[in-house]
C-alpha cells in the first residue's frame, strides 16, 4: 500500500472527467466508478483537450460497482448530474469508509441532504465548478473556458480534509478557493443559474443576450434573482443585495452564452430541474416564503423536462 | 340600395371566415376586407367544411382597403388576431360611419381600448368565440367543434345593435348569447386562456392532460387562474371563486386538447402574447396588484414569440 491520497471518482462526464484528470497530476491516485463509459475508460482512460494544455489519465482502477474498489478512499468525489434517478448513497455505499470524505462536485441547492442522511458520520465537502467543459464522447472531454473551483466543508467551517483537497487541486494547476460558507456559495451560484438556465430552455432556445434584451424577460430574471436572495437570507446565508445588478451587468458584457441546461434540453438529456428549482421551492415552502417567479419556472420546466425525455425513449 | 343589414368583415381567417359565412345565411349582406387572402376570396369566396354542414359564401364586395367599401356598414366585424402590428383603427377608418357598430370578435383582455380611443362616438360590441376552427388554406375554413358566441355592448349594457347582431347570428344557426357585462365574460375566458395557452407552448408542446398531470404545473395553472380572478375583481368584474376549480375539473375530463396558441407557435405564426398576458400585466400595474405568475409567463412567452417569428423570416 502506497502513501498516495486515494480518490474514487464517481462520474466521468464533463466535470468528473476534467477535474479527475487534473487531480491525477497532483500525484493523487485516481480510480473511477463509471456506468455508461465503463468499457471505454477501462480500455483507453480519459482524454482531455483543454485551453490549458491537453491531458490524459489512466485511472488506477476502473470499476462498475463500488464494491470492487480495493482500497480505503480518502475522498469519493461525486461528479454526476443531480437527478432523481441517480441514487448517490446507493452507488457509493460499498466504498464508503468512516475515514472517507464525500465530495459533491455538483450543481444546485440543498443537494447535500441525501448524502448527509445516508452517511451522517462522514465528512462532506461541497464544491462548485465554474467552467465551460463538454464530454464529446465516452472518456473524451473538451475544456473550453474557465475552470475555477469553490469548495468547502459542509455545512460550514474548515477541516484538514478540505485543506488537503484544496492543496491537491492547487498543485494540479486548478484555481481553487475554500469557502467557509459553502451554502452561501451555492445560493450565490443559483442567483445566476435559477433564471438563466430555465428561461433559456423555456423561451424556445434563447442565449443570455436575448434574455436580457427583452424587457419582460429581464424583469423576470430580476425577480427570480431577488427571490433567490430572499431564500438565501431566510436560510441564514444572506448575500449582498447588489449581487442582482452585478449578475445582470456581468452577463450583459459576456459573449452571448448558451446555457448548459439548454444544451442538455436540445440533446434530450434530463435537466437538473429539482437541484436548481425544485429544492429552492421546497425550501421556500418550509420557510413559508413566497417565491412565485421561481415556482412558475419550476411549474413549466418540470413539464418540459418530462416531455423532452419521454420523446427520447 | 337594399334594406339588408350591411356587414363589413375584416379578416377572413378561421374565426372571420366561419362566422362571416354563417352570418351570410341570415340574409345580411357580407363584404370582406382581406389582406393576404384577397385574390382567392375575390375569385372563389369562402368555403367552410363544418360538423354542422358545409357552407359557401360569396361576399357582396371583396376589398383590400376600407376606402373601397361602397356603402355605409351597419357593422364592421373585426376578426383578426390581436397583434401589435395589426393596426385596427387604421385598417377600418375609411369605412367607419357614425352609424356603424364596431364588433371585435377577438381574444384577450382590454383589447377594445385602441378602437374606443380612435372612434369614441361609435358603438362598440365585444365578442368571444368558443370554437375549434382552422383556416386550412386562403378562403378555406374547417370547423371541427363547438361554435358558441358571447357578445355584448362595450363596456356594458344592451343596445338595439347588439340585439340585431344577436338576432342575425341566431337566425343563421349560431348559438349566441348576449352578456351585459362583456368585460367579465372576457376575464372569464382568460381564466382558461392565461394558463393553458402559454404553458402549452413554453413546456415544449404540452396538451391539457399533460399540464394537469404534472403537480408543479397544475400548481402554476391554479395560481395563474387565481391571479386572473384578482384582476377581474379589481376592475369591477368579480367572478365566482369556484371558477378555478370548475375550469380545472372541466379540463380534466376534456379529450386532451392542443391549444390554439401551441398551433400558432408550431406554425411559426405570431402569438397573441399582449392580448392574453401583456394587457393583464399592465392592468395589474395600473391597479398596483401583484400577479407574479402571470408576469412570469409573460416574461418567457414574449421572448419565445420573438425568437419564433424571427426564425421564420
Amino acid at each position: 500500500m502506497n502513501s498516495k491520497t486515494k480518490i474514487l471518482l464517481v462520474g466521468t462526464g464533463a466535470i468528473g472527467g476534467y477535474y479527475g484528470s487534473k487531480l491525477s497530476q497532483s500525484g493523487a491516485e485516481i480510480s473511477t466508478l463509471c456506468r455508461s463509459d465503463y468499457s471505454t475508460v477501462k480500455e483507453k482512460g480519459i482524454s482531455v483537450t483543454s485551453i490549458h494544455g491537453d491531458l490524459h489519465m489512466t485511472p488506477a482502477h476502473v470499476i462498475k460497482d463500488a464494491a470492487e474498489y480495493p482500497d480505503i478512499p480518502d475522498f469519493i468525489i461525486i461528479a454526476t448530474k443531480v437527478l432523481p434517478d441517480i441514487n448517490i448513497p446507493e452507488i457509493i455505499q460499498k466504498a464508503v469508509h468512516p475515514h472517507t470524505a464525500l465530495v459533491l462536485l455538483q450543481n444546485g441547492i440543498d443537494i447535500e441532504t441525501p448524502v448527509l442522511k445516508a452517511f451522517p458520520k462522514n465528512e462532506i465537502i461541497s464544491g462548485l465548478a465554474f467552467i465551460c467543459v463538454t464530454r464529446t464522447a465516452p472518456g473524451v472531454i473538451d475544456h473550453q473556458d474557465y475552470g475555477r473551483l469553490v469548495i468547502g466543508t459542509y455545512p460550514s467551517g474548515i477541516t484538514d480534509k478540505v485543506k488537503l483537497l484544496h492543496s491537491l487541486f492547487t498543485s494540479a494547476g486548478v484555481s481553487c478557493e475554500i469557502d467557509q460558507d459553502i451554502i452561501a456559495a451555492r445560493w450565490k451560484k443559483l442567483v445566476w443559474n435559477a433564471p438563466f438556465n430555465p428561461i433559456s430552455v423555456l423561451a424556445g432556445g434563447a442565449d443570455t443576450k436575448a434574455m436580457l434584451e427583452s424587457k419582460p424577460t429581464l424583469n423576470l430574471v430580476q425577480h427570480v434573482m431577488e427571490e433567490v436572495l430572499i431564500l438565501a437570507k431566510a436560510t441564514g446565508h444572506p448575500l449582498p443585495e447588489e449581487i442582482v445588478k452585478k449578475n445582470i451587468d456581468d452577463t450583459l458584457v459576456m459573449t452571448p452564452y448558451k446555457t448548459s441546461m439548454l444544451n442538455d434540453y436540445e440533446s434530450r438529456r434530463p435537466m437538473e430541474v429539482e437541484a436548481i428549482l425544485g429544492n429552492a421551492v421546497r425550501i421556500a415552502h418550509e420557510h413559508r416564503i413566497s417565491v412565485p417567479h421561481i415556482e412558475s419556472l419550476y411549474g413549466i420546466l418540470s413539464l418540459a423536462d418530462t416531455g423532452n425525455t419521454k420523446k427520447h425513449t
